[in-house]
């Protein structure tokens, strides 16, 4: 049975939703264990001791670094111990990566590791990274994202050879910053995955790719963008639809169908991404979480060790640093 | 009266669309003249000969200086050589960008020229840029672009003491990459704007602030995103209420609101982007522009030239760069 730490403090809806998420996801059949102070009512499972939390706005590295009975930084070294086989949390993201970071370690030959988010495309999920664990990128970044991003896209997402584009400014391969011209160029020349070139803003949410790789500054901004554009479609359309009797009726008719839609574009439908890159597999869920999204989270952990995913990253990675080679 | 160069051949829908947004713009008072091939059908509108097109897909750069005789470049001369007071096109906006650069040069003290875009936000409309004029800029090019975006907001939005925001990812001061750490440290250093941190690009569609400044390439991606997101929200949410009899009902009851609410979020109000920086008013349309838009894009253009926008900008930008001053 696969075993997945959960930090029982992270995210704004701890312990409550965490700990109902946790135990919708063990009911499932996952062995969850949480990590949080003695004496929580956890619902009958497992509970390590960890009193210590770490919030939302403390500064990442120091605190991943002091806070050692932190619940999330316990539940991160939980898989670094092999006690664990995924860890799950809810809460400071950039204390996440540290702590995966310096408990983990990165997988040999991984430059830095990326936050891979799976997108709700029209046309089938597909997965964007980096979504903001590297504010500035160098071009052999990117090419590793693009490598990542194909297993993911292969082992989680179950897309067999996974189509790979570039966000950039425009379609054509001369168009781009620096950066993207010359990942461009290396992703072109890189046997490991199936490049397809550039893809632009509009054709995220329709389905530009399988993977859509681009650095941390711009997934971060995009990713956000892409919520925040649809959380406000929905409550400006039900403002206009309240505005008149006609329209309120209507809106009472078409209920099921905005339902259905909401479902699909929402990030809970995930409940996380992946950080990839590490030599351990660590879930960051949003940290507004409710327990769907939780248990959803804890499911796409087990999922990504059931699947192996970061054994398949330490197999491909270093080869394609090393040796470009045809793919198997 | 105001007088407006119209590039007739810019466009996927050039000329037939181009010309009657000109035709409406002029009905309302301004004074067109189309720039394009002898024996043009123009309802009655003036037209200059310039029998060369430069289309989407050409080189901007290298098209801008060899096709003096094309409509585009016509048509940006005639702002140069005093014969119009702005010029609009909705044609290649690299092409516009290199023939403004080459005939009306930029102001003195202007480092690089900005696409300045009205963004629909739910709070009243806001401006962003740049929206894509420069793929990769330096920290004090983002200060200028501030102080270009608060003349903007002030003369063609009409925001008095508008306040300044920087695009990164995260609202605290100590998030973003290099070069929005040192953009930010700059522009709360800089006296001639209202600088109020950082926004996310969740707060965009929301208004997160009256000015939201980025470089280019995020701009450009952004803009797309946006641009994109609404309309694949709408063809999401018509499939879906298509997909019952009941929905089908509703969707007939709410169709005034949903049409409201796209007139709102529809590009086309604003018609345009401004380019910032030039000495001479430069007016970029959507490439699939109708004639609304483009009438409202000419309209956009003689509004920019009644209030004096660039020479407001001549003002206020060189004397910014050397010696910093309290608001007027």
């Amino acid at each position: 049975m696969t075993r997945v730490a959960v930090d029982a403090l992270g995210g704004d809806r701890a312990p409550g939703e965490v700990i109902a998420g946790a135990l919708e996801a063990a009911r499932d059949g996952v062995e969850v264990t949480l990590y949080g102070p003695q004496g929580l009512d956890t619902g009958g499972l497992p509970l390590v001791d960890a009193p210590e939390s770490i919030d939302m706005a403390e500064k990442p590295a120091e605190a991943a670094r002091t806070k050692t009975n932190s619940s999330l930084v316990a539940a991160v070294r939980a898989v670094a111990e092999g006690e664990a086989d995924a860890v799950v949390s809810a809460g400071n993201t950039g204390a996440m990566l540290a702590a995966g970071l310096f408990h983990l370690r990165r997988l040999p030959g991984v430059l830095r590791p990326a936050i891979a988010v799976p997108l709700p495309a029209r046309s089938g999920p597909s997965v964007l990274l980096d979504a903001g664990a590297n504010a500035d990128t160098r071009p052999e970044h990117l090419v590793q994202f693009a490598l990542m991003g194909s297993i993911f896209a292969e082992e989680i997402l179950g897309i067999p050879n996974p189509q790979v584009r570039l966000l950039s400014i425009g379609e054509e391969d001369e168009k781009g910053s620096q950066l993207v011209l010359e990942a461009h160029a290396l992703l072109r020349a890189e046997p490991g995955i199936d490049f397809a070139g550039n893809a632009e803003g509009r054709d995220l949410l329709r389905g530009a790719a399988d993977v859509v790789v681009t650095d941390g500054f711009t997934g971060n901004v995009t990713l956000k963008l892409l919520e925040g554009t649809i959380r406000e479609l929905f409550g400006a359309l039900r403002e206009e639809i309240s505005a008149t009797p006609t329209g309120k009726l209507g809106g009472l008719l078409i209920r099921p169908a905005a339902r259905r839609l909401r479902r699909r574009l929402d990030p809970d439908t995930y409940g996380g991404a992946y950080l990839l890159g590490l030599n351990g597999l660590a879930v960051i869920a949003h940290g507004n979480s409710g327990r769907t999204a939780v248990a959803n989270a804890i499911r796409l952990a087990a999922r990504g060790a059931e699947h192996g995913v970061v054994a398949r990253l330490a197999e491909r990675l270093p080869q394609a640093e090393r040796a470009p080679r045809t793919r198997v």
